[in-house]
């Protein structure tokens, strides 16, 4: 799988590409990833690349003429299954959208920043738009690492046995059970004794039933 | 504000930090983040922080003793108003949950790894649990990182007006009406005219049909 990011500060993500399971997964070739600094693409002598909204409104716009230049660069080089805009106003993703991203060849992610991208980069290059949740953020960044960190794990080889992605939550559609490990005592609270049972047809029944317990709490969405 | 932030992998979350809006929420001294490295709370001289799961499920599960000591310790020097587990099974993260805890002085975000940690650790010391959507991420860093932009981009003086929080999606139960700047022509594409007429009222009852259009098409359930 291949990664470009587009950026206005790609140097906000450097560290999660360096560190841990996405570092493993880069160094094993198993994903590339290319940030692009928008500023690049900037017009004129000051890199031009935001102006004030025809309207009125308040705040700046991405402009559409570096955004297209570096995007049209990018499609020029290869096949993009997806051209994604990170975006509040975006599809809400979930793990059902991570596990068909992590089938795919080549992905650009575009992070918006101050009011958002001018609307005809949108019309012109935008094949999917994702949200990661209900809230704003400084810029299109962090979601972008969350949407990589999301789909690179998936890949094959990333994660090894230890982190199997099979047992995850969401992957059932329920909500994982608590999990207990060592001392089976601490300052006077103990393990499930039927964790302690050695009697595994007992504690597979009892882990299913409390996922289903803290499904119907705290998601009963995720069981219609 | 001040948030301590306990992670197996403080290093992934260095970036978001240094860079831009957050750097600058720090330097103005108008948010603290401490950064606490659980591993030097692990036992023994390996530093252990997790353990196999009672009851022969697969993975790792963080232990209670290291959290406990490290919780602990904080909570001895200050009084915290939240200790939020970043973990998929928690309440999930949006505007409102973002604008209470902007108000609040003093925040534990503790990252979750593996499988989780033990049930215990939960039951004896977080207040809350926050999941930033319905998806996996191969720690909670990334999260705990999310959770704080969301946070410290509301606290006053951290925003100046052009970037003012005050039209933002979510803020108003609405996604934000599409944005266009300068040219208004690119390419055969043109910005629409009602936009580049002068007629204040009449660009403000646009912007509000479109912001009702877009999301009415790609969130009815924010209408309801």
């Amino acid at each position: 799988m291949r990664i470009d990011i587009i950026s206005v500060l790609p140097e906000l993500m450097e560290s999660p590409f360096k560190t841990s399971i996405l570092k493993r997964a880069v160094d094993k070739g198993l994903v590339e990833i290319h940030f692009h600094n928008l500023r690049n693409y900037g017009l004129g002598k000051y890199r031009q690349i935001d102006d004030a909204p025809y309207g009125g409104s308040a705040g700046m716009v991405m402009m559409i003429e570096p955004l297209d230049n570096c995007i049209s660069e990018l499609k020029s080089q290869r096949n993009y299954d997806e051209v994604i805009y990170l975006t509040p106003d975006g599809q809400t993703l979930n793990q059902k959208i991570a596990n068909k991203l992590s089938t795919l060849e080549n992905l650009i992610f575009l992070c918006g920043h101050y009011k958002g991208i001018d609307q005809r980069v949108r019309d012109l290059h935008i094949t999917k738009e994702i949200s990661i949740g209900d809230y704003v953020l400084t810029g299109g960044e962090l979601a972008a690492c969350v949407l990589a960190d999301s789909v690179i794990r998936l890949l094959p080889g990333v994660l090894n046995d230890e982190q199997s992605a099979l047992t995850d939550s969401f992957q059932d559609d329920l909500l994982s059970p608590p999990v207990y490990t060592r001392p089976a005592s601490y300052k006077g609270l103990d393990v499930p004794e039927v964790l302690l049972s050695g009697n595994f047809s007992k504690i597979e029944d009892w882990l299913h039933d409390e996922a289903i317990k803290i499904t119907r709490e705290r998601r009963p969405d995720l069981l219609q």
